[in-house]
């Protein structure tokens, strides 16, 4: 098959780790007999820069042509003190809701080779972590109106947690579908004893569960699901939230497997098209010095190939190479650990791309 | 000293819990020579059963005419299905409004005896785990509009959050206050990167920070505050945050410590008045079994002591007598382990009065 990707490198570390995206799919492309072809256009302070906004035009097009988008990471101190219409992180939010990106897939797996480094006691952690969390990525207080008026001599903010049944719907569809494709228990979370939009959300999850009878439907508090992530993450299988608790809740899961830069995530839509990138951020402090661990960009470029070109063998084979190379003893300085092997960005992306 | 106390035992296990703080508070009475008269009314689904609401009118006088108010817990499943406006849940927030209570303080501090119980690792949590979560408790999207409407044919659900200057400022104040008489290190956590209401916060942490100069002040965003508690929970001292994020990492944060019946809290206003309360709930299953753990409410009435009546001596004492009673080896079903003595809800109680 042919497939045109659009890269967004993006910021600080972001071009490290995407040349080693690139490597990994340009390895399975050989391997698998398919044809990428690469598109680099600037994304956040990279684009701040040369065009003067965090998502231009130009890149908007060049995602839209593309039938994937690769993303490495955005934002640092260089841009701290851009107007707030032109954060590097308004870039993000923009792309997401102008490419119509609703649902955001971020698994949180425990590498067993990498178990010593969860936070969690090894009683906890031997029970298994492999949770799947959906998050709901263009609408609710993210997308609502901000606005800062003054009232009676005072300032007073206000943000509004926005959603109609049709966004809680698609989002929950994907979870149930999600759930279904795995150990078939769903966990919705929400703040029902507070929120019009957490009742509603609520109400639906109920209405859908008839249409997915294989699946079980849990109700989850959002405090609640902060506590149970901690004290026994085993009981998770896919966690379905909307835009906020799922930006929280989600950095918490990964937390707990212990290696946030091993972490991907996938943004969908209804059709193929879907934008890729790592979880953890720009890392300004490691940038340009071949630290940088290029395994959460990876498993990113794996989703891709399994959720928006449909390509399930040439995924396992990458995540596959992922694991062997883990096995073999590689670690970049993050995952370091006693008696393994240090290795570069480079070296440890030309290791996987190699297996 | 005499002070009035209204005890609101509420739902479930709430009678059991509460009659043991009583306990404790009779014996600090007796011991430094104070008068505590107490005063039981309904509240949450009790009241809903005697008045048909969850927080009648009388309640409320009982709670205003009294220096402080010892609630035990609300809710369970016998009013699951009653109307959203007269739900145990709503009974809280009305009462949190209408006593005006804006701020909470949570401690989340490890009782070495339970380490075993913390579900992080033992490194982690030797380097120490004693956070004091202020939030606020009577603003943002809890008390924002909440409507759900009809739009081009489906409903749409809206839950505003806001916050004006002076509330900011005044749990802002509890935070640089309670900080100055810890470690001194105030964490301020927000989503300022999408939020009006954060960014607003976020600066007037700043422009009060100038009068605490004593006080580090340390920005953190909210997803990851959620990380960091699981990463590295001894990096905080005090953390501030408004209604929402403070719900879900206050819950986090005393899972943290591994075990939640053990964990108090304090909802308080600029006067001594003070609301004292277990952060845990109901416990429908264990109710009525002489099962719960009345820790939380006994670490509450300390609480009462200190913050409303000002008695240091009195709260020392109390927490010393919990500390002394599980080092003899007491333990209540929760926090039960290899080599304690199993006692129940009323025989820890009087263990702990005793002492
Ligand atoms: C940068 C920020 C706006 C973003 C979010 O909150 O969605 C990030 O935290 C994420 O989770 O992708
Ligand atoms: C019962 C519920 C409304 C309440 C809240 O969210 O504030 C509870 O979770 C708490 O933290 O006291």
């Amino acid at each position: 098959m042919n497939k045109r990707i659009t890269v967004l490198s993006g910021d600080y570390i972001g071009p490290e780790i995407v040349e080693q995206g690139i490597l990994a799919l340009e390895a399975a492309a050989r391997r698998f007999g398919h044809r990428f072809e690469f598109c680099r256009v600037d994304f956040g302070g990279a684009a701040i820069d040369s065009a003067g906004v965090p998502f231009p035009e130009e890149t908007r097009k060049a995602c839209e042509e593309a039938d994937a988008v690769l993303l490495g990471s955005v934002g640092g101190p260089k841009w701290d003190s851009v107007p707030k219409e032109i954060r590097p992180e308004k870039g993000l939010l923009q792309m997401r809701s102008a490419l119509g990106l609703f649902g955001n897939l971020r698994p949180a797996k425990l590498h067993p080779q990498l178990a010593f480094a969860c936070p969690l006691r090894p009683e906890i952690v031997e029970k298994g972590i492999d949770i799947m969390t959906v998050r709901e990525l263009t609408g609710g207080i993210y997308f609502g109106s901000h606005e800062t008026s003054v009232q009676n001599g005072e300032r007073v903010a206000a943000d509004l947690m926005a959603y109609s049944e049709h966004e809680i719907d698609r989002i929950l569809r994907v979870g149930f579908e999600a759930a279904r494709k795995r150990r078939k228990r769903l966990t919705s979370v929400e703040k029902s004893n507070v929120l019009d939009c957490s009742r509603l959300w609520k109400e639906r999850a109920h209405a859908l569960s008839a249409e997915y009878p294989d699946v079980e439907l849990i109700d989850m508090l959002v405090d609640n699901a902060a506590m149970q992530l901690v004290r026994d993450p085993s009981q998770f299988d896919v966690l379905v939230t909307e835009n906020m608790f799922g930006d929280i809740l989600s950095d918490e899961s990964s937390m707990i497997v212990g290696s946030i830069g091993m972490m991907p995530s996938a943004s969908l839509r209804d059709d193929s098209f879907g934008v890729y990138e790592p979880i953890h951020g720009s890392a300004p402090d490691i940038a340009g010095r071949d630290l940088a661990n290029p395994i959460g960009t990876i498993l990113s470029a794996a989703m891709m190939l399994r959720y928006s070109f449909g390509m399930a063998r040439e995924a396992d084979a990458v995540e596959a190479a992922v694991d062997a190379v883990l096995d073999s003893g590689l670690r970049t300085a993050d995952i370091m650990s006693a008696g393994m092997k240090r290795a570069g960005c480079r070296e440890m992306g030309a290791a996987i791309a190699a297996a």
